[in-house]
């Protein structure tokens, strides 16, 4: 079902601001790729907090160089304020080759995790995450990376519906047409990688997870059941990536046991 | 009360070991700081899993000359194998001065996890955490820097009795002695940064949130109010850093809202 695109807006850009307000900030930061994701939430942010938004663009030297100008013509259509820091130095002061694409990749998405979060505290802003719910459930991300964030408007939003989002809000077919890519290499493409359209993987996730329907009923329906394979196996294998580390219980209150305020409890 | 060691340990060393083979994992990599909480997690860790354990230096150009030579110190008395990788020229690629300590404090906290975490990828290990109850408490770390790991052994252990586990564990007496510090610049200490001892802060922290006594009582009792101030504010204000980002729902099922399988569910 097609979702109400003018209520999710509104919603959403209540959501950001409440979360930032109500942690007496006034303003919020964003990593912004040049992808679909960042884009949408860059827009959300820039209608939620206009020039207390700042947009901070991380390429590598790995990084497609139509990212960068897809990341710009964003930010020039919606006068959104950047700046542009590369990770360049940074990797190669660590790395003596880039032989391991899935490590230099990890390492990319930790060393902007730790840009933006500097940026935060001098800017006093808040870090905007900007993973959605397809890639959540996949674990397709790097923990302390990408994923880690204050607050998160799409995670509940399936990548496919991202699309329709995104053209509600306008952005620009350059970025709504390319091909959704974690871009850690040239070339590299969501799709490929997790080997089904997330047409199909959304398809799947929906029934399984908010609608609970039985994997054995899911498969009557006629879904492919390597698709299913492989999204129950990311899903299970990966909920480390979404929850905070497990501590040994010695005492009667336990962080993340039975020590349990909620996040945002304010005195 | 004082807790039984022999009885910790061995629940300890058995945490480590199911945590970790249950991941089907054999290794762990921690991060060894020449402190006393890193110094105590490394023994249990090496009791654990023996050759199977990494521990990582990771100095910079501000960490004290003592701290590298501690960290070595039990590395010898304890035969941990152990790697050294300076942060120095990943800071001087990004910063152009190192005027504000707390920037680059944090800055330096993250960095270590990024490489932590891109040895455990190349030794197929889990990262171990450091951190204990009372810093956990009081937010007094860096969230994705040294607050990140997969699995804590130490994080129910208040830092007063880390001190009383770590004479146990037979420590060196050169970790045990020193003033506790975070060690992200020269001659930083918790203690003056707090404002209070562990000691007392700890006496606090134990009657507050694991007895549930009410702050009214305990200001009967005669405790600082300063003390008490301080520390109630710290852990309702860093209560986010304890939890994983907050995401808009939109649908039946959010993730960490009513998505909620347990951190280690395997197929």
């Amino acid at each position: 079902m097609e979702k109400n695109w003018i209520l999710v807006e509104k919603y959403l850009i209540n959501f950001l601001q409440n979360e930032v307000y109500k942690t007496s900030l006034k303003k919020a930061v964003i990593g912004l790729s040049g992808g679909i994701d960042s884009a949408i939430v860059a827009v959300l942010a820039k209608k939620a907090f206009n020039e207390n938004l700042l947009a901070v663009m991380m390429p590598s030297q790995f990084s497609s160089e139509s990212s960068i100008n897809d990341a710009k013509e964003l930010a020039d259509k919606f006068s959104i304020k950047y700046e542009i820091i590369s990770i360049e130095n940074i990797l190669e002061s660590y790395f003596e080759n880039y032989e391991d694409k899935l490590r230099v990749g990890n390492f990319s998405a930790r060393a902007r995790m730790n840009i933006l979060y500097d940026i935060s505290a001098k800017e006093e802003a808040l870090v905007i995450g900007t993973s959605n719910k397809s890639e959540l459930l996949l674990g397709y991300g790097t923990a302390f990376g990408d994923l880690a964030s204050a607050i998160n408007p799409i995670g509940d939003l399936y990548k496919s519906e991202i699309f329709d989002f995104a053209k509600y809000l306008n952005l620009p077919d350059s970025i709504i047409n390319k091909p959704p890519s974690a871009d850690l290499y040239e070339g590299q493409s969501d799709e490929s990688e997790l080997g089904f359209s997330y047409n199909d993987i959304d398809r799947f996730l929906k029934l399984y997870i908010d609608d609970r329907v039985k994997i054995e009923t899911i498969k009557k329906i006629g879904f492919d059941e390597n698709l299913i394979d492989m999204a129950v196996k990311k899903i299970y294998q990966n909920q480390f990536k979404r929850k905070p580390p497990i501590i040994a219980k010695l005492t009667d209150r336990t962080i993340n046991q039975d020590f349990l305020y909620p996040r945002d409890i304010k005195l």
